[in-house]
């Protein structure tokens, strides 16, 4: 039984605190708002976020930041990306010095391009051996209703992941290790970017091919990104890459994919920000990942398309036939 | 121009023709049945696969195979699988010395566990250099409404895959050009019975997170095999691997998607057979891959489990269970 502290109480962060209890362990689950804690504590149910879903009763709430971090043994991180920096320096102080920090979150950080692990590691000064992610095909409503699911849990130490492993492995959550944090990491803040892409096609009308193809180039130059950056090449083939990108693309409840429909049906990204009330996770990154890949001298079209027709600079029919028609090449380069 | 032989009017056979005329090429469409050549000719449409498809003029159908043969720079076949030893013993004599053969089957002949080229060359006598492979994810209909869709065409012989490479680059057809013949034609045997896997998924009412799982698993235990077997594993995760399973599993109208949606409903295999009048590849397939992976020594459980579904030595609901709550491992090997 390992004490841990999930910090965040929104649909991932609940789903998963569903997993590490199913597995044996104690839970205090940190909620921003002090109400939401009360409800979730006398119906173990987090209403605004898994409505219907019943949580274990080792999962405890609590809005106490202090109370739950002083005897965690692992600590997830399951806050807002652009968020993390300002929670994380107002909780380095009361973290154990021997916690291991779970990275849940996907995404880069606007201005610095560093990865969430990095920010954990410069704010909090833990080593890699204490520093973890854990990505993969993983819907927050599917895992919470306890459908069979693979995912991957990353750390440079083998030992800890494999720690990590027994720890959140249920009969219906398969955590797979793996010791490329990059490439992990990389994966799932360039899914969101993808999943607009093949949103376009969606709202374009095309097909199945069209899609795959996308899906398929798409992990292509986050791969050449990625290895350039110090990745294995085939994390991008597993759970954190092709897996989760593969869900996201699937799922009709993805808001990147439908924010890129709504794009490919002819609306502009503000008329579609409009409409949602929200702009898309992957119509922010596209920016920042762009950003990375020219840093790295990476050639990344598909995310370099997303970003210029996210600026109205091209229509979504120029975006698709320009991947199709490029000039011809060899797959693996 | 190419003067071009397509063996097979099936759907692909016939979508292909239409992309390699659309290239600039002279097609000859070779029909086993003489009343759909003369329909096709007269009509420029083949009603019995691809209604409602006008194709170009330059698309020319024949029941002669040795005038058909005769002339051809470029012999594309695209018969049944377990047809093209049979057929092509009888093509051999009608081929010129330097044609070049394009396989668009996807399948491993029952008894000899041969990919198709394997038979082309033992039949023919063919170096690597006149031997290729056209894959991906190319859904026949979507191909023939000119669908933007990416693909590979993998040959031995780099010069021979960039000169196929130009013979089939259209507008919306994007052929990459691969070397790694064994990786691209096992991805395209496999696929079928991962897709009949994924379908077990969707008959359990399993969501997006269980499918993906199974698509990376049933990927990675491919590439597995292929690696053993000589293969790059880069290809998989490419348009021949990735890019073809994920368009084959997202369809709607994948045959061996159904037959395992069917099972995963708690229909045997054979009153699946019984009410759709016919056995989904991959449930043919799952026994011929399972024994390739037997002999290669490589562990393949999802094929394997598959293997036994479809005999009735095993539930769907076993199936889904002992591939996740299997024992933990590092995702990469």
């Amino acid at each position: 039984m390992v004490t841990t502290a999930v910090m965040g109480a929104g649909s991932w962060g609940t789903a998963f605190s569903i997993v590490v209890a199913d597995a044996g362990n104690e839970v205090r689950l940190w909620g921003r708002r002090e109400e939401l804690c009360e409800v979730i504590n006398r119906t173990h149910e987090n209403p605004d976020y898994l409505p219907g879903i019943q949580l274990p009763e080792t999962v405890v709430a609590s809005h106490d930041e202090a109370e739950i971090l002083r005897d965690a043994q692992v600590v997830v991180l399951a806050v807002p990306s652009q968020q993390l920096r300002e929670n994380l320096t107002r909780w380095a102080p009361m973290l154990r010095d021997d916690a291991v920090l779970v990275s849940l979150m996907k995404g880069v950080e606007l201005g610095t391009h560093k990865r969430m692990t990095e920010v954990i590691a410069e704010i909090t000064g833990a080593g890699p051996e204490r520093i973890a992610v854990v990505t993969g095909p993983n819907l927050a409503k599917e895992i919470a209703r306890r459908e069979p699911a693979a995912s991957v849990v990353a750390c440079e130490d083998a030992g800890v992941a494999g720690f990590l492993q027994k720890w959140c492995h249920t009969e219906s959550f398969r955590p797979y290790t793996n010791t490329d944090v990059i490439g992990s990491e990389l994966s799932g803040a360039t899914k969101n970017v993808i999943a607009l892409a093949v949103g376009v096609c969606d709202g374009l009308g095309y097909g199945d091919n069209s899609k795959a193809s996308v899906i398929t180039r798409g992990l292509a130059e986050t791969t050449r990104l990625g290895v350039r950056m110090g990745a294995d090449p085939m994390t991008f083939a597993g759970l954190a890459g092709l897996g989760d990108l593969v869900a996201t693309c699937s799922s009709p409840l993805s808001r990147n994919r439908t924010f890129g429909q709504k794009l490919g049906e002819g609306m502009s990204a503000a008329q579609v920000a409009e409409q949602t009330r929200q702009v898309a996770e992957g119509a922010k990154s596209c920016t920042s990942i762009a950003e990375l890949a020219s840093l790295h001298g990476v050639d990344m079209p598909i995310v370099e398309h997303v970003r210029t027709l996210v600026n109205d600079e091209m229509t979504p029919d120029e975006l698709v036939a320009a991947l199709i028609s490029r000039e011809a090449k060899p797959e693996i380069r």
